[in-house]
């Protein structure tokens, strides 16, 4: 297991902990003032600009990404909408190579409005990753799927299991050296399974762990969307977790992504940074 | 599939459905006079008073218990409180049989204050429910295990899963033909599942179906604990998982459990039983 102090290069910020609160240039190099070599940017901060201006500054800052943020919801209600949310994610993936990113990370979507059919939704997802896997693979974008919380299964991800994840991803391209379709795994979301362990341990022997994100459950955790928590803040034993994965043989980033509307997000982001990098040492 | 319209007296109502309003007598007066046949009582509303008193107002009104709700929590951080929590649960467990509830629903409870174990907690667990299983057996009222949705795994449920409930179940007793612990499906629980199917077959053909819960998962859902809809006003297909359920030969009770505080709490018991007829018959 990777002692942290000394990997600090594959400590990534994802700009959501932040909040959002300046223009991706400011980000960018407030995230390598302090210390850290990676970052995972959002399309918000990025589309509608210059990509490639931001590509650079990112370089220039000696950062490289640890993933891009995030797909379009993919299940719909008609083949026009569908279509139009699959095409939306190829443009983020023409982005996301653009950026340097090495995997594009797919927030599934829920069901569409109206619907209370889970399965056909995941069918559309699967449709849709397999389209979006021979698209990004001659950009050397990777599909990083990340099952989310069963909390969010109406409204944002009908992927919830990592077993789940890695059943699509095995139905997507079969058994492969070198897996262009893998998973996220992020601690908030998986962190209750029973089948923890045994999953991360076939992700990682089938090369599929792409990403892996970190930050805490909060008791009392007053909202599920916006009331996460830094590392050591909560009840996830987040090093445990890391362990499992980095047993694997994983050696990508490290990535702490915390949605806190109440506590970060109210927070100047140098504080937050730094409170992250000392969180990254002595609860990761 | 029975036409539930035909089978009132096959439909439950569980007591925290009418928001504790009132005394346990006027509660099964109430529930009597809707129509329908069964009711889950909480030892809120019995413990304290006249068990033997309660039992009888429950048979005189033509009801009988679809189940006895719930166990205390068993995690504990000392022997101690384990066994407290233990003892705690066998008082219960006599007042159920005194009661005639067929099972006893279990809420395993989550992690001990200052804990980030689930495994010790799953553990802890397993070790109360062969010895509560035990214990129950000659009083005739079977163990419900409850797997609670993940949300809750923090602070009420370290069990989630079916499939989790279900091993428990087979690691307690093995296969039997009559089985002493098996486990409640609650539809807000288990409804996301993507090995709902699997599970719900796998736990028919073990006689494992104590108890089938029915409510709605509302969008948005503004509070995970109390924030509970009706059936038809969310996004649960509650019929097809009822389907599942009666395509595995289970015949026992359909039990309406809602914890609404922003809305059926507030009601009129007689009119929140109205709706819950109505439903049970056109979304149930």
């Amino acid at each position: 297991m990777r002692r942290l102090q000394d990997h600090l290069h594959d400590c990534s910020i994802n700009t959501a902990t932040l909040g959002f609160q300046a223009p991706i240039a400011e980000v960018i190099d407030a995230v390598a003032r302090a210390g850290f070599g990676r970052i995972a940017p959002w399309r918000r901060e990025v589309e509608g600009g210059d990509v490639n201006a931001v590509a650079k500054h990112i370089r220039d800052a000696g950062l490289s990404l640890s993933g891009y943020c995030r797909s379009t919801y993919i299940p719909a209600n008609s083949e026009a909408e569908f279509r139009a949310n699959v095409e939306a994610n190829k443009r983020a993936l023409e982005d996301a190579a653009v950026l340097g990113a090495p995997c594009f990370v797919m927030v599934v979507g829920g069901l569409p409005s109206g619907s209370k059919d889970l399965n056909a939704a995941r069918e559309q997802v699967k449709e849709a990753t397999a389209e979006l896997a021979a698209f990004s693979k001659p950009l050397g974008v990777k599909i990083a799927l990340e099952p989310l919380h069963p909390v969010y299964a109406a409204e944002r991800s009908c992927l919830t299991l990592l077993s789940e994840a890695l059943d699509w991803c095995d139905e997507i391209e079969g058994a492969v050296a070198e897996p262009q379709v893998g998973v996220a795994i992020d601690c908030y979301h998986v962190w209750w399974d029973p089948n923890l362990g045994v999953e991360i341990a076939r992700a990682g022997k089938a090369q599929r762990i792409l990403a892996f994100h970190v930050c805490d459950w909060l008791v009392p955790t007053e909202d599920v969307l916006n009331d996460r928590g830094m590392m050591g803040d909560g009840v996830i034993d987040v090093r445990a977790i890391r362990a499992a994965v980095e047993d694997e043989g994983y050696r990508g980033a490290v990535e702490v992504e915390i949605f806190s509307a109440r506590n970060w997000w109210k927070r100047q982001m140098d504080e937050t940074l730094k409170v992250c990098r000392e969180r990254f040492v002595t609860a990761t």
